[in-house]
């Protein structure tokens, strides 16, 4: 059993972590962080835990390194900034961390801190850590001690485009992106614009060219085409609670078939287990991934304007957080990669 | 591996079945029959199964013996109705059978007929029927042939109602249950009512007194009681996908104390897996058992009123119906009861 | 013009206020006060009401008597508590006053200071107020310098049983009242219950025998009933934005026929503008009075249980808040009494 | 006062105009037209209509010219294809018509027909009808007798994007629009698509390149551009009753600054009552809309990517539709545009 050890566990992406490995067979949980909810139960504080974890939350003092012993493996909810110094902590421990922050997922530093106003400090552990997307890196993850766990956006967008970026496919320069989340994208923070009076019944667009998972998707997407990708990004909030959908726009640079696309996709991704193609005519939706570690993608080429539309949909809180570190643990660990992921979408 | 056969598999109740045996390491399904999907893909009516259960629906013809062979149980998720001439030919063929439809609920054939209009043809099967609340009747389940699984509003009543009238703690004259269910309990059929646009950001009422829950959940609690039992019974339709809550008022006949209570509950469940009693000063919410199998139980008295209130929570597709079919499946094959069904509920 | 000033404008039911006074023909804001807010234009806190009412907020110094100068009306929608001394402040200025707390609903100063924690303070103004429940105490109101405007459960309870309660028609020991209230009933305070994440999809009750509204509804139903009233109370929280519905059981206790009970509510109610009694067979939905001053009523008659199940929907910011305010206010002010609320639901 | 009739007035778009003629001062509803509900009082189907419309509906049979008599104005709420006959009815007997349908907003017959797939018959009233975009087209409506009124999804899309184009601010050959639509803009005929549990709590993409709204949309913006415009648009569905968000991306052509952008839209728009220009930084949303006539429109330029994105929100069944044909009704009659339109958007 590998013993895990959550820092930040009562954010829904922590939850979603005691949630899914709650579920698995090959890991347990050995501590769950929380500085604000410090001794109360953990199913006292979500009731859907009741019977399953019941242990109080603890507070981890980071300067104390023995409050670290006993786990194989650190999983960091923390918010970006904070993590730093946790991961700079087990690294120093040699226990292996998968950090759900924006920390270590931006491999230069200055623009890491151009775009999120903190100080990199912690060169030495950016430098050791792999990016979590584990389709496209997963023999780099396999042998690394520090995983930075994929934003939630960036992996519903990078997984859409790689193969056709790699193919040469997409004429980067058209590249459109739009979004949609639902609100526990936004997190569990007290926050006039999350009360249910404020964004049921309403959609809106929010940080227009300027949102932090911005150099996130343009480092992987440059990455991926050979060349440097800037990117016209747009997320939503819309009022369902869990899913992202992204809508991908670019001109088709090669006037490629819907026949030549599909092969790419097959020749990339047939063998993924998380990845399904849909069929010509079909499109993603969110609520197929419900609960689970999908990504859905389809697309559709238009003749009349000469693009290629992908669309992608994922769970935001677990393909796009807390089943993707899941997913890197199993890597980690040299665990089947599904293990305690074969879980089967909520529908209606 | 149990081979299962689902009748009716493109309802929600079929559906959920098929989610749940997806999940199941000793049950497999053999067919899914559905008349108006004849030969569509289930992944194509239904996208989360996509790379799950691609399989084409078949059409079942009952009149031909031949088209149940190979399976060791049939779930039948018809029509009431319809459901008696399934039932009848399973059981003559010697295939186990867990009956979703209010067929063989109704022990007596006059109340069947007068509440469901409908005329009650299988009597040698009705006899052999077991009422399948897996908590009350679990002996009587397992040397069973035909299993009648409970209506979803029923199981939220009895399970809540059972300790006490069993102690001979209620005043069943007072007893009034008010249910709030999502809209999922109403099918999947076409029907104004249930359209997005009329039934979101709203609530009503509907077959105040003449629901046809109320004679299966006046059967059990009498049997409870050991009288008599009439029930002041309102279902209501609230704006959400899954999940019944129902509120369920009565005089404390025997000025039963908080403490006197909760002994109680704990006598009768505290070794139930799927019963979890909360603490004083909790109360359950259906989001807490979202997906699961999970009935939540939570009391307050009231000492103006000499009042005891009880609030139960379950998802009405799991174990108001599908889940329990399921354990029912578990105790009729000698599984583990809990086999497939440990499941984590989704939060937010 | 009637020139008005709303102490407290940017929680739900100043908000709501504002939006009804910007639809009336007869009535101007002169000032929207917030502490919060103060010197932020109106809507830049609310973008519903750009170019509507784009005013900054001031932030009233109820020390300073000047500060109210300049308007006909005073409505406060402070909380509880706090509304005492800006009632008395306006009495003795010799403005009439609206107020939206608790603070001078309830006529008992012990019973007020049991259920509410708070010293009754204005003794001489409570003695000055009408409680303002406009269909039940319209001369009272018309005359008065001060008016305590019902609470939103109170609103759909006292109407609905007022009629059976003046005819003894009620069986008052067996009085049991279920309530379903959208999220906006909790106001538009930080927390966490309120969270979309956390209220989406689920539905709980809350404040069982214990929700602070019970005296309030005892005082009016026992007035009505012309003996003391205690009510079995229990308020729930269900996914959608606005709306009350109530549900209300007892036992009929004059064994009245459809037809009596029907032609009792067209006694009472038939000349009311808000009041829309259903058919037989109809039942209310919150749907139905969205965004409306209306009240609709329905019941059934349960000849097995000889009980009466009446039920009554209002929107919980208009006829249980802020419509219900206007109405006053046009009573007050000798204005017709629909002016300004004559407004049509929107459905869907 | 105008009297009015409306075809197929049990539709989403039928009620809303029902319910924005019943807070109409200065028109009347003559008649309610509706094979399916032929004889059922209106309140029957629509509760909220309750003591506001009760009268029955009627059906109207075209071959009778006679049935039309008594009107100064038809609605004409029927499906495409239905609404030519109509139209032609209507326009023979001299009796003004605000045709709901696409049928008259496509200048050309053959591209009408090529996208519809329905023959255009009505060739001579095509020609006579104006395209009722009111504030593009206010003068050419009010000397129509046909009133073609806009697409909900092409009024969001040509108000935003009119003045730039008229400016020729925007590279046409890089637009991209990306729209959100709540479920009432699918109708309310029986659907599965729309039924509650399949789009609740999930969000699509639909007729990616090929929805019918792009050649009214292209139409519009070639006239306004004064050149073919040929767009990429994808509609989305998310879960919401009402509501459309446009987001518009286009390469700045002409290099200009917010300041300059502002100054073009204050140029076009300022005069406009149901415009609202928001401020910088400001985004639109749906809700702050929710039930009135306003489109608000927002901004946001990208200097890393040299593009303009524009975002603008209307609520689809009253500027997307009803509220639009009432605004084209005030002008055809000479009345002040925006009698009977000035609502206040319901918030929360």
């Amino acid at each position: 059993m590998i013993k895990i050890g959550i820092l930040g566990s009562t954010g829904y992406v922590g939850l979603e972590l005691a949630r899914l490995i709650s579920n698995h067979p090959e890991a347990e949980v050995i501590f769950l962080d929380s500085r604000s909810y410090e001794n109360k139960s953990y199913s006292s504080i979500f009731p859907n835990m009741k019977k399953i974890i019941d242990a109080p939350c603890v507070s981890i003092n980071l300067e104390d390194e023995a409050s670290l012993a006993g786990i194989d493996l650190l999983f960091c909810a923390l918010p970006h900034g904070l993590s730093q110094k946790a991961v700079q902590t087990a690294y120093k421990l040699g226990i292996k961390v998968i950090d759900m922050s924006a920390d270590f997922r931006i491999k230069s530093a200055p623009v890491y801190e151009e775009w999120y106003g903190v100080k990199q400090e912690a060169l030495k552990e950016l430098d050791a850590a792999a990016y979590g997307l584990c389709e496209l890196h997963r023999e780099a993850i396999k042998k690394a001690e520090i995983i930075a766990n994929p934003g939630c956006y960036p992996t519903s967008i990078i997984l859409a485009l790689y193969p056709l970026l790699k193919e040469k496919a997409v004429d980067t320069e058209t590249l459109v992106v739009d979004s949609k989340s639902g609100v526990s994208g936004a997190g569990r923070n007290l926050n006039d614009a999350i009360l249910y009076g404020q964004c049921n019944e309403s959609v809106k667009a929010y940080s227009i060219g300027n949102h932090r998972h911005i150099p996130e998707i343009e480092q992987e997407l440059s990455l991926a085409a050979g060349e440097a990708v800037m990117l016209q990004f747009t997320p939503h909030l819309i009022p369902m609670t869990r899913g992202i959908l992204s809508s991908i726009y670019f001109k088709n640079k090669k006037n490629m078939s819907d026949k030549d696309i599909e092969d790419i996709y097959k020749q990339y991704y047939s063998e993924e287990f998380f990845i399904r193609l849909l069929q010509q005519g079909e499109l993603p939706q969110t609520k197929a991934v419900y609960g689970t570690n999908y990504c859905d993608i389809g697309f559709k080429t238009d003749k009349r304007t000469n693009r290629i539309i992908l669309v992608s949909a994922i769970d935001n809180l677990v393909k796009g957080a807390a089943g993707q570190a899941v997913q890197n643990m199993n890597l980690l660990f040299n665990l089947k990669e599904t293990t305690g992921l074969q879980l089967t979408p909520i529908w209606p």
